[in-house]
């Protein structure tokens, strides 16, 4: 006999979890296809010359790679950006552009798992690629916007920023080339503090105190949007790209805010830097006012060429992740989610062993209402069938026996209060539908 | 420069096809709900003593294996089946009895890329699991049915067995030990025909003549479902074995009509074998009534023990397997599927620049209203943008110039059509939901 298990840092999906992460899903593809944003797929599989080197070091080492039949070296991608750009270097000539894609599916990493990550994991993706204008780093943001607004509820703010603002200060203080230094340095200002960075900065990135102070100043400022864009003018005047930085900020402000997004949601945070080589505008992080200490749950920005490495086209694009697991995590944590072991509320206990027929007809009757409904398979005594019921979290249950069928009725019971009415069969479907299930999506 | 490209045998999906994947997935799984199957996922990645020897000599060929970062042998799974047996062998006592699930993933076979076979593919399972109850087998019966209907519409048949008849007929001629190498040249009938199976159950399986002759009259009735039933109970009089198939068929029958299936939708083909070791009882084909000569779309059946490998537990259980790819191809060849670029039907070209966040702030109101809708990120030409909504497929755009912005209007425009007609913006919302959308489900 084998031993049933899974490996090391996978984990197999029993239907509780898997009916939550379906709902999530279904309410994200609905905000990202409102937008007219497409699906694709990519193959699990890559040739490994597609996917080793482009991630980082760690990645690369992460990586599940081996010899297929055909003396292929290939690998199981570990992100879905990787296979975007070798997808949009191979189709963008049919696709065209502006090109607006999802993609929602599985990615593999060697992790250690002792830091309690899975080496299987779900990866949730939006981009539009083929235009740099602002109109389509607004649009990410309000996709942003509703999907956690449909998600969480109002609890949370997105916070954005712009690289160009950074990038034109660096420019100002005589930085330019010390870029990534610096911003190495200035990353860790949440964790080691001012003081520190400051000497980093100067021990690191070889800056004077005084260049060091003029880029820890940006990277404090707080207040209003409106207040912290005033603030950065002066800061910024007579770099060109500061002031193109800040001309987008104030456009992505102001249209968000036109687009009816309250004001304390989308916020200006001058101190994220997010992806130090990757992004080059606007950068965007999400947390959560509850659980701020989860990290960011939803983050992405602007880049200036997408498939750089596969085709000579530049393709500029915007984009962000959603962290769907971390997401389900927060939503659990919060007692947001209602878990349920089955996908329908109603029960249908098989009573009368003779009557199969008829409880079969009754229950395609109600799915023809649009009323999901669970038979049970097994003429088994009813205490049994609802003691099934209850462990599964059914909520009601129609009762019919003999006596029953013989008057075309039945005793529709919820099984939270234990109360019963008895309804007539053909009354049986509106009955249902006026019943409240508003708290299961 | 690396080529894109993608491995042999593996594709990407574009939008076009995964639009219409996810529409019919949608479709399933609401079916698959309403019956209270649940959604299960299980890894890509198992270790290799759970997959190997599990399938055929083929699929062992075919079997992606590796060592991973831990010295483990792995493998990617090549069915939903085996993953199930030791998912239920490992959650059962969890989980209860019955346990209905579905599951629609990935799997990968190193197939022989010539006979035009993919080798990556989607597979959708579903199965009851934990009760031996012939209204387990009814009831996936009309799960297939349903499935069907909705996805096809009403020209196809499923066919219908149950092993125990031609076991049972087996028994009574005196050809239990030869069962297996029987069934496979009965397997040959609708191939090579009636004489040349005869012969090589002489031949190959040691039968005579007239048991051979026994077996193919069975294998060969037709008529109404009512008329083989008649004419099989004389056959297998005296038979447990097959009495038992019978009278089970008898219910299956019998509770389908119930139910409200036609009669010819469901029929009882009594030629039909499948899965010569491993189904036990009820078995399920179902063609197209317009293309039978793609094969089954979704078939299954009962089995005795799913997890034996696994646990000592005995797991009966009864399920059925669609063929997604199959049926995709086969709706589009019958020119049933209506193909579009873009998940919505609206199209806002952006046209005065400076009027950004007037246009986001109209899309937004149509998303609030159910309505999806597509803005183009940069403020080209009318005629390019126009172009692009032609080529994506766009039935409707909204032109808005500052004319229309300041009387508060905006022209409607049919892009099938190309006529156009003038709605006031507060009316627009309504204007949209008139208009029918029926054929993009």
């Amino acid at each position: 006999m084998i031993t049933p298990r899974t490996l090391k840092g996978f984990r197999d999906d029993l239907p509780e979890t898997m009916m939550l992460r379906e709902k999530i899903i279904d309410a994200v593809r609905d905000v990202f296809r409102s937008f007219g944003f497409c699906p694709i797929d990519t193959p699990a599989l890559e040739y490994l010359e597609i996917l080793s080197g482009k991630g980082s070091e760690e990645t690369d080492k992460q990586l599940y790679k081996f010899t297929d039949h055909g003396g292929r070296q290939v690998g199981l991608r570990f992100d879905l950006t990787v296979p975007l750009a070798r997808f949009t270097a191979e189709h963008i000539g049919e696709l065209g552009t502006p090109f607006k894609r999802y993609h929602i599916a599985k990615v593999w990493r060697g992790e250690n798992t002792q830091s309690g990550r899975y080496r299987e994991f779900m990866q949730c993706d939006f981009d539009t690629i083929g235009t740099d204008s602002i109109a389509s780093d607004i649009e990410t943001g309000l996709v942003m916007y509703e999907i956690l607004r449909k998600i969480v509820g109002p609890d949370f703010k997105i916070r954005i920023n712009n690289r160009k603002v950074l990038s034109g200060l660096l420019e100002k203080l005589g930085l330019a080339d010390k870029a990534t230094a610096m911003l190495r340095c200035l990353d860790k200002l949440g964790k080691i503090g001012r003081e520190k960075v400051a000497a980093e900065m100067v021990q690191f990135a070889g800056a004077t105190p005084t260049q060091a102070d003029g880029v820890l100043k940006l990277a404090e400022l707080t207040g209003s949007n409106e207040e912290i864009l005033d603030s950065l003018k002066p800061m910024l005047a007579g770099n060109a790209t500061g002031e193109d930085g800040i001309g987008k900020l104030n456009t992505f402000l102001s249209a968000v805010a036109a687009a009816g997004v309250p004001n304390d949601r989308i916020v200006l945070d001058v101190s994220i830097a997010r992806g130090l080589d990757y992004y080059t505008g606007t950068i965007y992080e999400t947390f959560l006012d509850d659980l701020p200490q989860i990290g960011s749950v939803c983050s992405g920005g602007r880049y200036d060429n997408l498939a750089e490495l596969y085709t000579k086209q530049k393709l500029p694009g915007v984009g962000a992740s959603l962290g769907l697991d971390r997401l389900l995590a927060a939503l659990e944590q919060l007692g947001r989610l209602e878990k349920s072991q089955s996908p329908v509320d109603v029960f249908l206990p098989y009573f009368v062993e003779s009557r199969l027929g008829d409880y079969l007809k009754l229950a395609a009757t109600l799915r023809e209402n649009g009323i999901g409904v669970e038979f049970y398979p097994e003429p088994k005594k009813l205490g049994q069938q609802l003691k099934y019921a209850d462990k599964k979290g059914f909520r009601y249950a129609i009762i019919i026996g003999e006596d029953e069928f013989a008057q075309n009725v039945c005793q529709f019971k919820n099984l939270k209060s234990a109360s019963a009415k008895e309804v007539a069969l053909c009354d049986l479907p509106n009955e249902i539908k006026q019943v409240d299930f508003s708290a299961r999506g």
